[in-house]
């Protein structure tokens, strides 16, 4: 039999930002008999299924379903929409928005990254007024795509959607506006349709409380268009096939179904708590986090109170502390899993999720953990984080 | 709560060749909770997981875990070994070839499909003769690589690879060979390395009796070699960045955590039960179905007694019944789903699966409902399936 169970006693908690706790309901609901997927029971579980993600990224538009990572639903959006040597702007507001240039590098497409002049893009979001100066720039329309982050998992950054949605409005450009919500989805207040989205990306094992394993696409009618002309190759993540399919409730290739019999039961408790509920309880316990890495006298990886984020915490380490060393005594000696740092901030920090299926007890209990272990690893602190969480949430 | 009790009592017999059913050890291992892909438990998880996917493909080669379907196995196959414009033969068997080389020529791959001269592909084996002659005809090697089916899973024949490595090396070709075992895998004798395979792909929900969201790429060194001068684009499929991860157990994107703790636990039955006496019991059932579709008076799609699938057993109407009428009376008279006819075949010939965790009792229920549905749709049977089967495996 497999063994997941190395600690002694009591529930692992699992506090990086994503993959989240599944609840038992959904974990349950993956264990149900996979049955056929080209079947009649099938095609009322996929039309379902697409209404139902429709509604968590607030649109009347298509939304994929691939069976794969959100890396894979990157994949999909920029395969689907662009043409090789095409230019996109990015915006490097962390490890994830570095990961995805790598990606769109390795497809063939010209990247064009935007950094703050500071170069402490790791620390902000995103600056609107960057992206509508460089599109000013762009007369002949050379950019095809802006492509940012919503929430950068690596640093615990929500970017303004809307702020890049009017940035390329005031400079009248065509460019595709492109969002990785993977983090942000059914955590944060996100709306494909309202902001004039043209395609979101996301992923399950986050805001959606599901294991890894399902990416998603939402679409606008102008990454449609896009799609018609767009010449990279594509055959596993086309969507004209998919969206064939889908009017019936079915995919063309073999669905991840086990996985999507979790998605329906994620989704029904998140419409049965209302996505706003969803979004307030992420707001209250990012708060009372913070309330908590302010009483340690530590300092937020995030330096713009305006966007931190709901989902995460990123934690910095005082000076010569290794933050893989506290997260390693979290982990062997209070059975509690804390995110690492990702990338050139590796070491410097680590990240408290608080995302999906996430309460005040399981945060108090993280907290408690972590307090313990920046004791333990000698970091002299400033007071109770615990307690001061305590006052925020009572 | 998600409802797929559509039916009123008694388990389903889902006897479609794949997704085939799923033990009930190995939708609890799914369901076990969520843990941090990053952390030590998922690394030494993950080592696990490679070395026992390494013996279910006979290899001590790398073999990739991605989280995707079959189609995603055969696209991260094709984009990792070839370049824009290469040609590849391909053979058609039945409609999983024919959809490869639609997926092929997506990638800008050029196909050349060979056929029997009789026309007769999709009720017949891999003739490698075929391949050799063509081979022999190329020489100044513009085909890149052979792709074969391994057991094509719309008619129920089971290809000899071994005579198609034969093949290529009597051409004295240097052309990789490239087999999808999705469905063959697990459940018939496969050996990637002694066979000479450069890339054999398969996926979860077949001999591995998992739910669908696994794909797999065993690779042979020549195939590693090949990847380095393969010029089409890859990003999320690249081999790469995969093997560099693997080596300590890790993926470079998310991996599909929970699938993969059904994957373990699955593995483990087979190991135990015997790769060997896996083989030889999809033998016997497989036996048992065809004396059944005997005794019934109807022909088998497949028309070479050498090359019957031990996975499924496609039987062919009378003319003038629609299969799918008889498949859809088994399904909601009998609670039974069989496998519809794919492609140019649909209607004419229904499909029964009898692999992964199938074993007499459930074979012969299968058989006798669908028995009672040939009768219902009004075909005169000759004699009892049932009856036959049971002469075969008492």
């Amino acid at each position: 039999m497999l063994k997941l169970d190395s600690h002694a006693s009591g529930q692992h908690f699992l506090h990086i930002p994503g993959p989240s706790p599944v609840p038992p309901r959904v974990l349950r609901a993956i264990s149900y008999q996979t049955i056929d997927h080209r079947g009649p029971e099938f095609g009322q579980l996929g039309l379902k299924l697409i209404s139902g993600i429709q509604k968590i990224f607030k649109t009347t538009q298509p939304v994929i379903i691939f069976p794969s990572s959100g890396t894979g639903a990157w994949e999909g959006a920029m395969v689907n929409t662009l043409s090789s040597g095409d230019l996109v702007l990015m915006y490097e507001t962390g490890h994830f928005a570095t990961l995805w240039k790598k990606l769109a590098d390795r497809l063939g497409i010209k990247t064009e990254f935007i950094s703050r002049p500071s170069g402490d893009n790791w620390r902000y979001g995103i600056d609107p007024h960057l992206i509508e100066e460089r599109l000013l720039k762009d007369t002949n329309h050379q950019i095809k795509a802006v492509c940012v982050v919503h929430n950068e998992t690596s640093t615990g950054v929500t970017s303004d959607i809307q702020a890049v949605r009017h940035a390329i409005d005031n400079a009248k450009h065509p460019a595709l506006l492109i969002v990785d919500t993977i983090s942000g989805l059914a955590s944060i207040d996100y709306e494909h349709e309202k902001w004039g989205v043209d395609v979101s990306i996301s992923g399950s094992q986050k805001g959606l409380m599901m294991p890894p394993g399902l990416g998603f696409n939402a679409i606008s009618p102008k990454a449609l268009e896009a799609n018609k002309k767009s010449n990279l190759i594509k055959a596993f993540w086309a969507w004209d096939e998919i969206l064939e399919s889908n009017k019936n409730g079915y995919w063309p290739t073999t669905p991840s179904t086990n996985l999507m019999y979790g998605l329906h039961e994620a989704m029904e408790m998140i419409m049965t708590e209302g996505l706003d509920n969803v979004f307030k309880r992420h707001d209250r316990l990012a708060k009372a986090c913070r309330a908590a890495v302010a009483a340690w006298g530590l300092e937020l990886q995030c330096q713009d109170s305006s966007v931190y984020s709901p989902v995460l915490t990123g934690v910095v380490m005082p000076q010569g502390v290794n933050a893989d060393d506290v997260r390693k005594v979290a982990l062997e000696r209070y059975n509690l899993s804390l995110g690492t740092g990702l990338g050139k901030i590796k070491g410097h920090m680590f990240r408290i999720g608080h995302l999906g299926d996430c309460n005040e007890l399981a945060l108090l209990g993280a907290l408690s953990g972590t307090e313990m272990a920046l004791k333990a690893t000698g970091i002299k602190l400033t007071g109770s984080g615990v307690v001061a969480a305590q006052e925020i949430l009572q």
